[in-house]
């Protein structure tokens, strides 16, 4: 679907459930088994641990009265198609990251990340304490999905590349993945962006069909062994400060369930949150260790690199402005992080730099 | 309880379960009322909700089946009295800051704050990753319970005082409410450290029992009102870096759940984490404007305050030291911290920096 067909699509619907005005179909009363797929292929360090986690609980608060049966990338159907398996009714859920469907509609890239947006943590203060949960059931219901999150990987890292970036001169014909909105400013420094399922992310570095790459960060980009094949590696980046993954159940299916179910895949969901931040969050800073210790150089990119980006990134988000709900999601968004931002700097930042000054 | 006799019922439960040696009673099959009581007044602001949410999820993932009645400070006992009152089985469980039971055994202590100690993130990374679960259940153990942290007030404030603090001498004789450790290294500063449950520093304060205190942030130390007392108020503090609460169950009670129960009450406490967290994080900033333009001179401890701190707070970690339990938990707290705390800065720390540098 490109943007034209989301805006039909979403004037069709106007603003409200176009899927509730169909019937929810009558299901048995008994244990039911729910198909669950996911954007990451089986066994991928930390996201499909969060997916896989958020099943367990779900099957084990209930009981086994909901058994979730997790299908993971290609299993059932491939990463890009859970958003239209579960739209569908082909399967019931899917756990992925909600850029994946920018194109679908492009508010959908608040809920996983923006470039030069929300820290993970801003993004629950929005999600839980603002509009950010009801802005994710706005865009839920016109395409017929419950959605949580149910997961973080963190601020990303900038990512893996053949040689240093010493300018944004130098991203001019690279061929990089990077997938949502911060691809798309990547794209206006003249990279050659590519969106690619994180199961198909080493064999395009190792054939050349892509110069570069970002994944997550060091855990799970040395699980997925990018070190073996390009030796330099930026860590902080603009593109995914914070990125949120989302649980979407299609709507009929919901609201086909019991009230106590529904409060079990919610908070099953939100304990994934912040369960899995913190097991990149733990994970990371030793897996860094062992990269440089294998011979990967660890850079930052110059400031020359985060201005232009900087640029690029309010141009990628303006381009989308003119539509009512994306327009309504951004400013509030933004709103919400220029609100929680400073607290966060004047207690824990200010706390952060005393201990590190005081006790080494 | 004072520290020789958490030693002696240390090395009398032989640091295995005595509670467990206990028949667990038979409870009926059907819906079961379990009662919740709480360190804190009713509807102080972030704490008492954590407890009420985490308690109104139980109730309803279960479907009723577990009810839980919630119980206030001064409802059932006293704010301080929870931990016997659950323990000798008066109530089923509680809600609370941990480290009022530093009395019961200094382990306590680690998991809601030690002064210079982990922000939240970098207890969730050693509490859900790392071994800090188990310490939880080996301290409980002990005394009869299985606790799960369940909410956090994220970095706290330094507080609020009568007067400007130039300097660590201006803490000689200064009546002054903090709790746990950290008010124990105030204290060897020469301040004059008094412990208050939440719901009675506000009058300690008025009548001058007190000089000044702490609580927790701007956003619960205004709904408190210290602003219509004190008007210096001290941004980031040592004390207490990022707060968890704990919801502690009996034993016995737990143990005679079923595991499905067991998981939903492990899910709540888990998902109001977070959620909390949040919850603090998205109201303080708007509330330290509200205090500042209400005549709050808003400030921050001079280093040679930091510095001083920083001695005390080594000497009173220090003077727990052989306690073998204590020691294992603080070895692998300080592990965890250290290895953790890298790579928060390296990412977000750097973006943070380079969001505020490139877009004002």
């Amino acid at each position: 679907m490109d943007r034209r067909s989301f805006l039909k699509n979403s004037a069709l619907a106007g603003g409200t459930a176009a899927a509730t005005t169909l019937a929810a179909p009558a299901y048995a009363q008994g244990n039911r088994t729910l198909t669950l797929v996911t954007t990451w292929g089986r066994g991928l360090a930390g996201v499909h641990d969060a997916a896989q986690r958020t099943a367990d609980k779900i099957t084990a608060m209930s009981d086994g009265a909901l058994t979730i049966d997790l299908k993971a990338a290609g299993e059932l159907v491939g990463a890009f198609e859970v958003f239209d398996a579960v739209t569908s009714g082909q399967a019931d859920m899917y756990h992925g990251a909600d850029y994946y469907f920018g194109g679908q509609h492009p508010g959908f890239n608040f809920f996983t990340a923006v470039p030069f947006g929300m820290t993970t943590q801003e993004l629950a203060n929005w999600y839980y304490h603002g509009d950010g949960r009801g802005f994710h059931d706005e865009l839920g219901e016109i395409f017929g999905l419950k959605s949580f999150l149910a997961g973080s990987t963190g601020a990303q890292a900038g990512g893996w590349f053949a040689k240093e970036i010493n300018g944004p001169e130098d991203f001019q014909g690279l061929k990089f993945r990077m997938p949502g909105l911060g691809g798309e400013a990547l794209g206006k420094l003249g990279a050659s962006v590519q969106n690619l399922p994180g199961s198909e992310v080493y064999q395009a570095l190792a054939s050349g069909a892509i110069d570069g790459t970002e994944w997550i960060g060091p855990w799970a980009d040395e699980k997925a062994g990018f070190q073996e094949i390009t030796k330099f590696y930026y860590t902080a980046g603009m593109h995914e400060p914070g990125s949120g993954l989302s649980l979407a159940t299609n709507l009929d299916v919901w609201e086909s369930l019991s009230t106590a179910h529904q409060s079990i895949i919610e908070s099953a969901a939100g304990e994934t949150m912040y369960w899995n931040l913190s097991q990149f969050m733990s994970e990371n800073g030793a897996a860094l260790q062992r990269l440089q210790a294998g011979g990967v150089k660890v850079l930052e990119f110059p400031d020359s690199v985060w201005d232009a980006l900087g640029v690029a990134a309010t141009d990628t988000m303006n381009q989308y402005a003119g539509d009512d709900l994306y327009d309504r999601i951004r400013a509030s968004y933004n709103a919400s992080m220029a609100a929680s931002s400073g607290w966060i700097t004047q207690s824990e930042g200010a706390y952060r730099a005393q201990r590190d000054r005081v006790m080494g």
